[in-house]
């Protein structure tokens, strides 16, 4: 079921190593501008291969757009965007099982037909389109007032901006990786997005972050700190503001009863470290189904949080979005 | 938007103080055995009026069977449950909206329309019809060898379960409420279920939890407290164990890449502590439009956590059941 | 999955000799005026027991309203109704399988467990929820200027409306059944309801339609007659009234590509006989496993047609307010 | 809304103009050989430009698979499919609105926004990724043994297929167009595809039938002709062979209660006469908004029923794989 989305429907597909990834958005409103620049800047947000803390490969994730615009802006057809997959290295995957991913899962559950080459549709390149999609709607919600800004707020044990890419590079000396969590806001969202009970904007937006490969937390507002909180503390209390009732804090993330408030949307996102590590694990091996070590090579990020943050405001904007749209 | 589920459907209805709540649960196998005592157990382990650190509202919370039952075993067709609400008192709500509620947000939203008494259909009694589903989930899941347990984790300030009932009496002694956490498990489930993206695991999941008024934030395994860690800690390496591949920690909670692993599914739900407080609070009477405060009566929870473990157990029982039914 | 709708939202229940039937409305708008004298018009157009043309089934079909109304309106929740089966005689329905009937599919498909009595959850019996649901939908069609009516336009072997009753009564006489074909009109619809492709506005209403039992065929405007005619008979063109582009005629049924064009929207739908009749037929007994001859006794309708009449504007009404509310 | 089916899920985009048609198919099982010579023979059956009878338009509708194959083999990811457009010209359409088709009623729902440029998003060459879909299916269903046939019944006014073409010239030489009906029908599906209620086995293949433009009518069986039959001659009486339980006739195409019943599954769709036709006729300007007369030249089929052959079989293709999926 790789389709989500109530009033903004997206469908989403290919695989690491295979000709394309892609996604399908439908429901955007006719006329909407679409700046490619806007969409190319959040594309390279993503992109690896830019950093040395980033995998090497070497990926210009150029969309093309194949239906749903006109003269740049939305018709009333889906949008359709392919990301060519040029730096595919599918040889580089063996029998060994990655701990840490879902291969030997997927080998069970699809009887050895799933194409698995660096994690198959399971890869976190299938976030390349999703921040596409992102993108699109960032600019959609820019021209209604609202503005999706997202940053690190931890890396492995640190919380302090300046210190964050010096835990990177300590984890990658040790052949090792490291998580983080992100943030992401939405300011400027009306009053009112959501539903209560099943569509609640909680539930729409987690939906979509745990759908991020590597997300396994997802928290509004104080989230688990709340509990930790009495009533008195917690409650964001009630004033006037310009003859509008407005929240004196914030402590519920701008949702309550699954409604938006008005106030900034905060979420936070846990990202797991990365999986693909060079220090050696046990593992299995798939073909002679003996145990074995791993120590994985290839190319990869000894963190993806920074890498994850459009990601993770991607996931938000899109929430947003599509409950703006069924307002 | 009131239904959720890929293969098992929940359609929820009702408001707290209204003539009934309840929901049909359709996409259960046919011939499913229903034990009315077994859901009559967990209807009580959530209902009010049991226990001096719960709401004193007595609601019985019997469940009728409208349809979809037969002989005691489930048929091809819907199943249908209601819940009559009998200890109603709406006059008991006034026209100053409640601060950390959503009852200002369904005002605008709705137009004056919505039946807010109580919460109307936001209140927390519409996790009764949840409870009611979930326990006919768990027992088609015990026949499957897969079984539900959950408990409070935190209360407040305190993580020992001796400590919990004392900080649940001090808030309600100060006229104040308190958090928590709630954790469940799922054992015995098969390795697989799930989809990559947007029906992950965790995805289906969260959707359902963050449905439950006053979840504010999901982790599955060890959840935030990944993103303090290193690949080499986090990562659940693999053996073999009678020729079948096992994970020999759990970290990941029983899900990777979206799918279940085969170990025990590990979620935790942070609950926020009730809003409705003695204490009295800054907030706006929505009649007049002037700043106000405000002291609730009413009969409430001074920690809903207790009440909440059966709700969290019954959002994992069905989110399992869906996915296996799709298998 | 017993579920319908984009924007609003059918989840139906009930078996035809079980406690109740019912259905979940979900998606009204907040504020709509809901009368009961209207809903109880409509119900009688469709409950048996009324003619010596109908069953002599008594059923009031009496709805009670357990949810999403406040004070005469719409809430923001859903509404459920329920309908008591209160004149069930499950007792009449043996082990011959009625030829015409889903019986022995059923039984072959739900293992023995599905409640088979009447039909169980196949009966036409669940009609009624849905025009329980039309009734409603017409309120609020009415109120944006959007009239449903319908009619039979054939009984059998005559499209005289003069011949129809002793059509059926010919029938009756023989012990056996007749069908027809009823038609539906909406106007005033606005311009544009549907979605290109699979949410044409052809393809919502027909799904519900053809959910209705007994439903072996539906088209629209001319349909299986267009088949026979030129493009230059059969295109509408167009014209200006009033500074607005309208056909000048409607052999489309108020739809093109899927979209409403602002003209009366027809739609036809056929009717089988009634499969239960007096006369005997060959059949198998699914106790014995032998062929045998069944001539069905029970309460039975010689012609569902007039009852069906109310169940198609049902339909139509609910598939334009589902487009209509997606506008 | 541009998703279709329970199980198996449909997204289609492009536009007829535009620089690509595609189809996301997902849910399909993995494993499954995909053979691509079947699919290029499935695809020339509804391709343009090759007989006198229809649109002189060039495509070779060659399909690119960019996801979800892998050795030729379904993996478990979703397969994309991707169409170029070849021989577009758009300029060959100007602002008078063409009768019969959707034109001016996406002038107005979408503000000016939409690709209109030879019905854009509408177009009829939408059906090509449908086909691609269906020819998948149709592989998938001969290997668990359903097959799938269709051929036309009736074009304009004769159902005689030595006349058929004579029928499609003559139209032709007039500069008119003509309509027809097609019929499909699915040989060794198995018992109980379908559910009761919403999810019919007709109503699931009805709204994709509905989808193809141009289609009008849509029965099942007898159809239209049931409404003129008595029951004792519309019922399909039942015997037993070799121990199985089966139906002496088969009027109801198949399909029982919403359900099948192991015979042949019938179904006739009522196809319009092409709109665009050389014949002047009465409409409107766009631009100047003026009454005017039009005269379509363009290249144009003066009959789609021969193409429309194969789209119907998809659609009848993927409703019952969609069904047999949810088995």
């Amino acid at each position: 079921m790789n389709t989500w989305g109530y009033n903004l429907r997206l469908s989403i597909f290919g695989e690491s190593h295979g000709p394309a990834i892609g996604i399908i958005v439908d429901g955007l409103p006719p006329g909407e501008p679409v700046d490619p620049a806007g969409i190319a800047s959040e594309m390279r947000r993503r992109a690896p291969g830019q950093d040395v803390t980033a995998t090497a490969r070497q990926e210009g994730d150029q969309v093309e757009i194949l239906s749903g615009l006109l003269d740049g802006r939305t018709t009333n057809a889906p949008l359709c965007a392919v990301i060519r997959n040029r730096d595919a290295r599918p040889e580089e995957y063996g029998a060994k099982l990655r701990p840490g991913h879902a291969d030997w899962i997927a080998l069970l559950k699809y009887g050895g037909f799933a194409d698995q080459r660096g994690g198959g549709h399971f890869s976190g390149r299938l976030t390349a389109p999703l921040v596409f999609a992102g993108a699109v709607a960032k600019q959609s919600l820019a021209r209604r007032g609202v503005a999706i800004t997202g940053r690190a707020v931890r890396i492995g044990q640190t919380g302090d901006p300046e210190k964050m890419r010096d835990e990177i590079l300590a984890a990658k000396a040790d052949g090792d990786s490291v998580g983080g969590i992100v943030e992401a806001v939405a300011t400027g969202a009306p009053i009112g997005l959501g539903q209560p009970f099943f569509a609640s904007f909680e539930s729409v937006a987690a939906s979509l972050l745990f759908a991020i490969p590597a997300v396994k937390g997802v928290e509004f507002g104080d989230g688990f700190a709340l509990a930790g909180l009495r009533g008195s503390q917690a409650n964001d209390q009630l004033t006037l503001e310009n003859g509008q009732i407005r929240a004196l804090t914030n402590h519920n993330g701008g949702i309550l009863g699954g409604l938006t408030n008005g106030e900034p949307i905060v979420v936070r996102a846990a990202v797991k470290p990365t999986p693909s590590i060079a220090k050696p694990q046990r593992t299995v091996d798939a073909e002679t189904m003996r145990e074995t070590e791993l120590s994985v090579r290839g190319r990869h990020d000894p963190c993806i949080v920074p890498r994850a943050v459009p990601v993770v405001e991607a996931a938000l904007a899109l929430s947003v979005l599509d409950c703006l749209l069924g307002l």
